[in-house]
């Protein structure tokens, strides 16, 4: 099966657009689980057993991962989803570019090494610089597009000398030129819905993930009503910070299950 | 010591420019090494001792070992750097770039956990993405510019509403707005020397890292001629296949020594 007929299946599956982000700061980690070995482990299995009737996708960042030599703890997590819940998806957040040959590598570090049904990359390099990815067929390429930090509009929206934006040319060469295999998808923050309107006027269908929502501060209805298919999907609305450390003490995973009920929910209001 | 200073110090022991880059592709290494369990420590070990004295700096790509489970190998490959060659400066070549608090793990990964002095950065997600970075005043922060690869042009040739092209704009930022440290470097391809002396314009004497020569087919004098400073440095030049592959067989060793010289010897002759 195809990347967007997965993801299709997750969103029915699961009747949620919720991205659970696993972000793991070894410092926010609750005293519970603090001194154990494989606390990130422990604390992210926690997590998902909490939050998985409530998601159709999980998305570990790398950099928390690789900060603390702790790559085989997100192996184990990645295992640990893909075996107790197949349906749901797991998208690599690493956000990665460089030239073919290195890219073949990257390509391989998400898809082969740690199994990932997606990963984040990174347009700046161009088209050749993604085609490792892309030639996964079956694997969904998850192109930075705008962001949802302040400094995203530093090189994001320069105008062009067509009055074009420089997001809104990724949204186009996306759509027009990278998606030959019908597994490319966007990255567009939440904090701009007038911006993730425009993108999807841009883009037809495609897939979007949002983040940007909880933790960040964006609307919720105005991102969701601004980011919705025809169909009322083609979103996976993440949040991470504001579900994984919704509790700060050994009540986490209870109150990781009520944070990330209510947001499926409110976005489920708004679709 | 800031880092200017200490590139400043590896380019006068050195007498060199060159860069050597350490991508150690598994299926290439030569047969007497290939079945060893450490085979990538042993292969660069060996490429390290046979180029050192011809090198101001050694490039590993993280996505060389990322691939192949090999973190403990670009551990020990960089402790063998900095314990015997402690004057030559290590770049970590991986290209990362995310919101701050991600940035800022991504930071560690780079000069804490690996120890490198330097390391390469995407600049698509703007100044606050590159801060965590930065913010390790004696560190470089090697931000993408132009890169050498044909995509290159997609996104970073683009001109803007005020005729600027997209690349020249970071250069920009880059010297204007990103440099309070005195910490930042761009990385520039060498196949295109005129765009290597616009950006030299840009950005004063700010070092470059130029990937291109060798393999890539670049053309030596030109790039030179193009992107040295006004004190004949100014570049790190890297050059990773046409060095570590110079030989296939059991003497690829004595090949990395004659071609890392003959390379140092060409751009000494263009200062």
């Amino acid at each position: 099966m195809g990347f967007y007929q997965n993801l299709q299946r997750a969103w029915d599956n699961s009747n949620s657009l919720l991205c659970v982000g696993l972000d793991p700061d070894p410092t926010k980690l609750p005293a519970m689980l603090r001194d154990q070995p494989d606390a990130i482990f422990q604390f992210n299995k926690a997590i998902i057993d909490a939050t998985a009737h409530t998601a159709c996708a999980f998305k570990p960042q790398i950099a928390y991962y690789a900060a603390v030599s702790a790559e085989d703890q997100l192996l184990a997590t990645i295992a640990y989803i893909k075996q107790n819940y197949p349906e749901i998806l797991v998208v690599l957040d690493s956000k990665r570019g460089d030239i073919g040959s290195t890219a073949s590598m990257y390509a391989r570090e998400a898809f082969i090494r740690y199994q990932a049904d997606s990963v984040t990359v990174n347009p700046y390099m161009g088209g050749d610089s993604l085609q490792p990815f892309l030639d996964y067929a079956d694997k969904g390429v998850i192109v930075l597009c705008r962001t949802s930090n302040p400094g995203g509009s530093d090189l994001q929206n320069l105008a062009l000398a067509n009055e074009e934006l420089l997001y809104q040319k990724v949204a186009a060469l996306a759509a027009q030129q990278w998606n030959n295999n019908n597994n490319v998808c966007l990255v567009v923050g939440a904090t701009f819905p007038e911006e993730l309107a425009q993108i999807r006027a841009i883009v037809g269908e495609m897939p979007l993930l949002v983040p940007g929502l909880g933790a960040q501060g964006g609307d919720v209805e105005k991102a969701v009503k601004a980011g919705v298919n025809g169909a009322g999907t083609g979103m996976m609305i993440n949040s991470s910070r504001g579900i994984i450390y919704a509790g700060a003490g050994n009540d986490f995973a209870e109150a990781a299950t009520a944070a990330a009920e209510q947001m499926r929910d409110e976005i489920n209001q708004y679709r």
